[in-house]
């Protein structure tokens, strides 16, 4: 199957085929961070989406367009949590068999829920297998269809509708900070950004970890690394996708990166300042936007928290790590 | 002064004074929350208020009704915490001059902000110092005008436009459980309740090591007890007040308790399953409800989060502690 690569039009309509299943989730400000940061701060909470981030639009939004025979048949997935998850509950949703190829040392919390979702779940070594062969192998002997996690126009699409209910209600932004793994929500973000609010500088952000999208957008040509460590768990891709890069190379002001110490310092910046619970991964456009604040004094800026699915043993330890 | 017991209609004017100071705090729900306990939850978020606890509300509405000689000479408040915060800020923003006295053990993250607003500190031993008797000496000396933490009608009538929010957005309720220390909130809760929602069986939730509120309703007169040791540092009052104990004794439903280990177990859930940070006293609510979830299947119940103020510290053991 030959597919188009993914425009505004794309996301208009995955918002309309997620309406009334995925959250219009809010979009916070605080005069606390505001006053700290020297500008005018607006986040996209995407940990309150359903299952706890934006992966469930990007699911829903795919798994709405299989056809009959597709949903009979049952879809398979990988993932290292929040995309498991999406993928387990828009399933459940939608009546659709589901089978999750999962890292062995997925957060407990993450495999827990997919599994609570109703999923089959397969696991593999993280730092050993390469996922995707794994799920295109159960792909073709089950006759499953493939749920890639980012590269896809469909999620790709169902990703940018977070960004376009944050220019809706927040307006116009200067700058727009962007959680980077494999692309999906930064893709589907600069889609939405280029129709709604085209002078707008967004940013994607990845662990410092894992640059392989900033040396990518450097190098004009996907760049493939080995899986990152870093506590961004769900940042821990190794390469870009064919129709994420694209819109990313062409569109993307910059890519930046974050260290786990900036992430963990963000996490309890969101705890204390905004009383909200922020997974690693969710940290990445916060740890940017705040390394940049002087520049950004007086603006009106964009951040999008990707998800809030943090094991509470790890996120305990993560609050009280030394300052 | 001769002051008159509040009303209804104290509510409705306090609402009035501090609109476009406080937040109208957003009412949380949560489909994952409402499967594992049975029932439709409508959490009233005063964690997401200024400065982190619904306290704003009464001090705020407290502060706008002084004199123009009192605002010049100042105002005096002692509290465990968050009525620190909340009148050194409301007296900040009408620019007001403020003492507080607060304990020895008072939070490190309240104490800092409360000096972090522009007022000053005065410490006292919480174990053996009466605050009140401390706070009402510099009152006299200095010409400062004395904000109860709860026992004030223009307190109880500010801190009962919480629940007048919580009425308008959430609609009918037929359980409501409120925080319960000095009763401020409780009283204004039930003036609130009575007049919006007549039907609602509002409860108070107090910790089980400081039961004076639930001994207070039983016996028909103020219990005095001694400053109970407990995680909720909100509610560590030792007597309801002469304003808040009637309301509470005549409207009432019933005041239950909730244990240290209850609250840690709320704060966990709060964490995992809704993403927000609740200090140990707003969770009183929840535990309660929690606690009766069996027989409220099916019902629609309310749910103040009273506030978010914890040392991430703190927060960090109780979240790690086991479950």
């Amino acid at each position: 199957m030959v597919m188009t690569a993914p425009t505004y039009d794309d996301v208009v309509r995955a918002h309309e085929r997620i309406g009334g299943h995925a959250h219009r989730t809010p979009v916070l400000t605080s005069r606390l961070t505001d006053a700290e940061l020297g500008g005018h701060y607006f986040f996209k909470a995407e940990n309150f989406q359903r299952m706890g981030a934006f992966k469930f639009r990007g699911a829903f939004n795919a798994l709405s367009r299989l056809t009959p025979a597709q949903r009979r048949a049952g879809v398979v997935a990988y993932s290292s949590g929040n995309h498991a998850q999406a993928v387990a509950l828009s399933a459940r949703l939608l009546d659709v068999p589901a089978t999750i190829v999962m890292p062995h040392d997925a957060p407990a919390s993450k495999l827990a829920a997919t599994k609570g979702y109703g999923a089959d779940v397969v696991s593999y070594d993280r730092y050993d297998a390469d996922p995707e062969e794994i799920t295109r192998a159960l792909s073709a002997a089950r006759g499953l269809a493939f749920v890639p996690p980012y590269d896809h126009p469909d999620i790709v699409a169902g990703q940018g509708t977070a960004a376009r209910e944050l220019f809706e209600e927040a307006g116009e932004l200067d700058a727009l900070f962007v959680p980077l793994g494999g692309g999906g929500l930064l893709a589907g973000t600069l889609l939405a950004a280029q129709a709604l609010a085209p002078r707008c500088a967004v940013y994607g952000v990845e662990p410092e970890a894992g640059n392989d999208g900033q040396l990518s957008v450097r190098r004009g040509e996907i760049v493939r690394i080995d899986t990152p460590q870093t506590i961004a768990d769900g940042a821990q891709t190794q390469h870009l996708g064919a129709y994420t890069f694209p819109v990313i190379r062409d569109r993307v002001e910059e890519v930046l990166t974050a260290s786990d110490a900036q992430l963990a310092d963000c996490m309890r910046w969101f705890a204390s300042r905004m009383k909200t619970v922020v997974e690693p991964t969710g940290c990445l456009g916060l740890a940017a936007a705040r390394e940049r604040s002087a520049e950004l004094r007086g603006r009106r800026v964009g951040v999008i928290i990707s998800g809030g699915n943090v094991d509470l043993d790890r996120y305990a330890q993560l609050l009280a790590a030394p300052r």
